[in-house]
């Protein structure tokens, strides 16, 4: 691919303003096992944020909630800016498809001004992107072609026995990062449940929680560069589990922490 | 105060149903700075879903975005069952007040079922709340009388230098927990940029959250016991600063994560 193709993740995320609703499609390309990959829904509903004619500032904050499979077909989004203040506004999102609400989400724009700074978490230790070998998925998912991986550990596959991932990851074919592709980005790690049993289970994301850290500018000088995600569970219970992460530049300037809840099939015994 | 009488929690949180919307008041006594304690808005809204004559299961995760500070006056909220599955259900909520949305939200419900079942987070060791004693702020503000907080490490009073709070809380008086109440008091710790900078500064959350990963009766079953409460940051810059943060029972069960993305006025010198 050349890079005066359109990327197949603008693709997927083209969206149509009609002076009401924007309108947009499922695309096969980016489909999971039973609905599109959460991270290009996710991407897609804070495009719609970042589309609105009244959008003021750059992204802070997204949750987006699953509440139900899209299908591969047409859809639109109501995505409403209810209250702009002076340095925040927020949106109130839907994405609809024949009538019905299958996604909703919440969106926080703001102003970012100089402060005092400083960074808490601390990045990994891990080997260079050019020292792990990409993941190929046994049978990958359509949307895994357009991620490229690298699991440093913690993966369904290997010997790691807490549920802690640490991945290179970036767009495949390479495209600049910006909030939308951050967004979905977040969500390419593999579920925790695989890693802490190594066997895939049915799942499915219930919500799902963005805050970028990093201003517009930091995001876009990184380009094409691989980024650093981590990725933890805290507690795997009664049909649930939970996921908090991290995604960090090659030069340690943490972009953004997510978070997700997610939905498992896992029978008390070990057994499937 | 006997048992017999409403506890202040409760009427705080005390909605009405007109069979469209939710009716309610922003009491003064759970008023913060600029606007009520987020917490109480938080476990309104969660109310507000709780009550909804059609909602089904419980409680999994609860998004509340503080759009603008709701004044010490009546407000309503709309609460809508946007979509309803077979075992979750997802609200989308706004707080109104003089026709003008303050407080939007997300919320969604479920079932839970029995499930393989780990714990990964490690519950920090730390003195049992007798050992600790109740912290007392030196100006309080109206909604701290209704905590009872045991700050065992990271106020903006003692000489550690990283951003993370281990704290006992409960509610004062004693009231039996109930999401609700959880949901609170996830957002009780003290502003994490007090704890790094060890002076206040105007600050204001914007967006939090709450997976709640235990379920209710395991909840009740706590009753007035004292809960542990850990709250770190990662990263502070341009003006906002995040907080994750867990709750532990006593007996070491994670009852629920929590995170915030708040605002900082922070100037890039030290001075204020």
């Amino acid at each position: 691919m050349s890079f005066s193709e359109v990327h197949p993740f603008d693709d997927a995320t083209r969206l149509v303003f009609d002076g009401e609703r924007f309108h947009g499609e499922v695309k096969p390309e980016y489909y999971n096992m039973v609905g599109p990959f959460g991270g290009i829904t996710a991407a897609t509903m804070l495009r719609a944020a970042e589309l609105h004619p009244r959008r003021l500032g750059e992204p802070l904050a997204l949750t987006v909630n699953f509440a139900a499979p899209a299908r591969v077909a047409p859809f639109e989004i109501d995505a409403v800016p209810v209250r702009t203040n002076r340095s925040t506004q927020h949106f109130t999102l839907s994405m609809i498809q024949d009538g019905e609400i299958v996604t909703t989400a919440t969106a926080v724009f703001g102003v970012r001004r100089e402060s005092w700074s400083h960074t808490e978490a601390q990045m990994p230790v891990v080997p260079p992107p050019g020292a792990v070998p990409r993941f190929q998925a046994p049978t990958p998912l359509p949307w895994m072609q357009w991620y490229h991986v690298r699991l440093i550990r913690g993966s369904a596959f290997d010997d790691v026995e807490d549920a802690t991932t640490y991945q290179w990851m970036r767009d495949e074919p390479l495209r600049p990062l910006d909030h939308a592709a951050l967004a979905a980005l977040c969500d390419t790690f593999v579920p925790r449940v695989y890693v802490k049993l190594k066997r895939p289970v049915p799942i499915g994301t219930v919500t799902f929680s963005v805050y970028f850290l990093a201003d517009p500018n930091t995001i876009a000088r990184l380009g094409t560069n691989e980024l650093l995600g981590v990725a933890r569970a805290t507690r795997f219970h009664q049909g649930y589990f939970d996921q908090i992460g991290e995604v960090w530049s090659q030069d340690g300037v943490l972009l953004a922490t997510t978070t997700q809840l997610v939905y498992m099939k896992a029978p008390v015994s070990g057994s499937s």
